[in-house]
C-alpha cells in the first residue's frame, strides 16, 4: 500500500477531518440541536467519507492496477475492485 | 427535537460506534495496512453513517410529521425533509 | 393515490422521458458506442430515476401523510416510507 | 468498446429487462396504482441501472486498463473511471 504511504499524510488529515465531523455531530445531538441541522451534518459526514473512499481508491487503482506489469495481479486486483463497487450503492 | 431526547441514548451510542469506526481508520492508514481492507472499512463507516440518517429521520418524522396536529407545520418540515433526500443520494 | 392522478401528467411525461433514455442506452449498445460515453448514459438513466423516486414520495408524503387527519394512517403511512428509504441507498 | 461486443448479447438482455421495468412503471401510473407499489417499482429499476452500471464498468476495466499493455492508456482510462465513480453516487 506504498501509494497510501506516499500520500499518507494527505489521506490522514482526510480522516481527522471526517473524525472532527463525527464529533461535532456527537455534541449536536448531546446538546439536543435542531434536527434538520444534525440530518444536514449526518449527510455532509456521509459525503466526506464518500470522497475519502474516491481518494484511497484512486490511490489503489493507480498502484496495484495501472502501474502494475504482471496482467494477472492486475485482473485479480480489478476483480476485488468491482466487487467492492458493486456493494458500495445501489 | 424531544424525539432525540427520547431516543438520546440510542442515537449517541450509535454515533460513537461511527466514531469509532473513523478511529480504526485512521490506525489503518497509520499503520499502512492492506488497501481493501481500508476501502472495506469506508464503506462499513459510510454505511453506518446512512444507518445513523435514518434512525434520526424516523425520529422526525415521528415527532414533526406524524404527531404534529397543525397541517400548516406539516407542510412545512415535509417539505424540509423532501429537500434533505433530494441531495442526500443519487 | 389521487395526488399521483393529480400530478399524473407531470409524473407519466417524467417517466417516458425515462424510457427514451433506456432506449437511446440500448442503441448506443448496440451500435457499440464508445464505452465512457455509455457510462455517462447509464449514470445519467439512473439519476432521473431517483428524480422520479423523489417526485413520487413527495406526492406520497403530502397526501397519506400531511393532509392525512388519523394519526394511526399518518404513523402506518410513515413506516412504510422509512422501511423504503432505507433500502433505497447505502 | 470490444468487451461491449464480446458481452453485447449480455448487456442487450439486461438493458431491455430494464426498459420493461420502465414500461411496467408507467402502466402503474397510467393505472393509478398503489402508490407504494410505484415507489418499489421505481427502486428496483434504479437498483438494475445500477447492476448495469456495474456490468459495462467490469467490461470497460478488463479491456482498457487490465488487458491494455501502454502504461499511459491505463493512466488516462483509469483517471476517467474514476472521476465517473466520484460523481456517481454520495
Amino acid at each position: 500500500m506504498a501509494h497510501v504511504n506516499r500520500d499518507k499524510k494527505k489521506l490522514l488529515s482526510r480522516v481527522r477531518r471526517v473524525a472532527g465531523q463525527v464529533a461535532a455531530l456527537e455534541q449536536a445531538l448531546q446538546a439536543d440541536a435542531d434536527c434538520s441541522a444534525v440530518l444536514i451534518q449526518i449527510a455532509a459526514a456521509k459525503g466526506a467519507m464518500h470522497s475519502l473512499m474516491m481518494e484511497v481508491l484512486t490511490g489503489h487503482l493507480a498502484e496495484h492496477v495501472v502501474a502494475e506489469r504482471d496482467e494477472a495481479v492486475r485482473i485479480r486486483e480489478t476483480a476485488t475492485i468491482v466487487e467492492l463497487l458493486r456493494g458500495y450503492t445501489k
